[in-house]
């Protein structure tokens, strides 16, 4: 519990990061770097930093044994292979709906993964826990909604029906990666092993208790690299190929957004490891209402209503799906007795599942 | 429970048409009538119903017993009193906050009736029923924040800080005036009665089971008079006195607003005889929705985002409120009979209250 909430306070803090660092790193409303590039290095810096990791580990203890089975390595590209066709639907996506309405739908992404958690984890929710995710995504949702004077007006209703198609599927293509992310690092942990590939691959001897974060690392290296190679392509080589261009107009502000996306990276994969998709949903809408919050300060933003009840409702959601539910419907009372038994039994029935 | 929950729909269902009818019975976006006139017709409309209703019971049962100790006649005019201050501080918040910054604060109204009904009604809530309270206020809010494209922009963190603690007074008078009269309404039936300042100046037999609501509205025709006379003397007589102008420019929509507000407030005090405050708050904010969606189909009103989301946290603080507390907190489980048995002990706990 307590590491879980460490891990979950710093991919909080990391990840409100991001999209500030992002934003610094800016220079006249523009990128002076191609931006491609970055989520490449991150991989490639999360990739060194598990590696060095696992070197450490493995002098401290004796080699594990390793299985070369296809059945069980062919699993691991998975995730990254949902996350490029979802990139795709994105793209669709945006030729129906704008940006404001598809950043909206976004939120749809709390509900899929509560559904396809319970579906594919086989993880009992209450009622409760369910109206907590639904409240969630109600929250951020709420927080961005456009304030007065904003000048695009969002055609929330007037998009055409294949817009919202496409963005149930994106929802739903997003969610799917996370869960089956959680479903391969929780799954039976002797029943495969991805070891000998990442050996062959890395030159790393790999302790069977990290690598699922390794592979996963791994294919994220090869399809970024496969991206840049792809822009070079369709871009004609204007620009030379990908590692000519791979640092070009680089500041310190933009080498700590790679360290920034590095670290929020190896830090869900250390969250993942101690909690679940929907702790890693909390996070994630947490760290975007941070990032809202540091906006005011740091970019002069206006505070908004419709922020500080998302906040406020967020809060809420988090409460309602975290706390014990003898706390959350136990009446003042003076029994005290009556009411500890009472706690004691859902605390069973709740860690019991 | 029957009639609780017909009163509470009944209450949402007419109090939704009186905003509705009054922007109907506008003409060329203003009355032609004297709006000051609909509370005291609708006043009166209440107390004739309500004597009608009485002098009926009275055929049917014997004369019951009355008293006239002032001690007891001197609490019913408090709510009327409390109302008109709260009018005064709304017109002094007014001069320091923007018409949609008041709107938006009157939903603390919400908050500071729970606050009082646990205080004073010696009421006990659960957290979760805090969370639900809180929740509902958020939502009416978010229902209510400025879409883009609205011309003036709220200021509501602008506003000075006079303002805010007026908008608090006034949250609090409001809310104190219906924890006041729930508090008479349910107080000791025996120990007091109005019956005979009634009877003395209806010449009605009061029924000892009905008369607080008599009392109410009595002191309402009277307030509602007090200020038709005030606006003579302000206005120095120019239309006439107001038994004049009573009915100057009134059309059929008019009468049905003043219709519509009269059995508002006789529905109102029906629900009040089954439920409390709370159900009250409730109803209030449904029927604040349902005219908010209504409006889009009778006046053209642009659906929002905001009015969508605050229609989906009001269901869920209503869920949250009132569902049993045991339905909201158990996993799904295939140990039926131990889940059951925990069910009756919550139900037994919360009706115990």
């Amino acid at each position: 519990m307590e590491w879980y909430f460490v891990a979950a306070l710093l991919t909080i803090l990391t990840s409100s990061q991001v999209g500030i660092l992002t934003t610094l790193s800016q220079s006249n409303g523009g990128y002076k770097y191609d931006y491609a590039t970055v989520p490449f290095l991150a991989e490639a810096f999360k990739l060194a930093v598990s590696g060095l990791l696992l070197w450490r580990e493995c002098q401290n203890s004796s080699p594990r044994r390793m299985t070369t089975e296809w059945k069980s390595v062919r699993l691991y590209p998975i995730p990254s292979i949902i996350y490029l066709i979802h990139n795709n639907v994105q793209f669709a996506t945006l030729t129906y709906v704008d940006t404001s309405t598809y950043q909206i739908m976004g939120n749809l992404k709390i509900v899929t993964t509560g559904i396809l958690f319970r579906l594919f984890l086989q993880r009992k929710l209450s009622y409760l826990q369910w109206m907590a995710i639904v409240l969630l995504a109600i929250g951020t949702t709420t927080s961005q909604v456009k304030g007065c004077g904003e000048s695009s007006c969002e055609s929330l209703f007037s998009a055409p029906i294949q817009g919202y198609m496409l963005g149930i599927l994106s929802a739903c293509l997003s969610a799917s990666a996370g869960v089956y992310t959680e479903f391969l690092m929780k799954k039976n942990n002797d029943s495969f092993d991805m070891d000998a590939l990442l050996s062959y691959i890395t030159n790393f001897q790999v302790d069977s208790h990290n690598h699922k974060v390794h592979a996963d690392i791994l294919f994220g290296v090869i399809f970024n690299m496969a991206r840049l190679i792809l822009d070079d392509f369709t871009g004609g080589f204007e620009n030379g190929p990908w590692w000519q261009r791979l640092l070009n107009g680089y500041s310190i502000t933009t080498w700590l957004v790679v360290l920034n996306l590095g670290s929020t990276g190896l830090l869900v994969s250390w969250l993942m490891k101690y909690a679940d998709n929907i702790v890693k949903v909390y996070s994630t809408s947490m760290a975007m209402l941070l990032t809202m919050v540091l906006s005011i300060y740091l970019f002069n933003f206006k505070p908004t209503l419709q922020l500080f009840l998302g906040i406020i409702i967020c809060m809420m959601s988090l409460h309602m799906y975290f706390a014990p539910p003898s706390m959350l419907v136990d009446l003042p009372s003076t029994e005290k007795s009556a009411s500890e038994n009472l706690n004691e039994v859902y605390v069973e029935r709740r860690t019991d599942s």
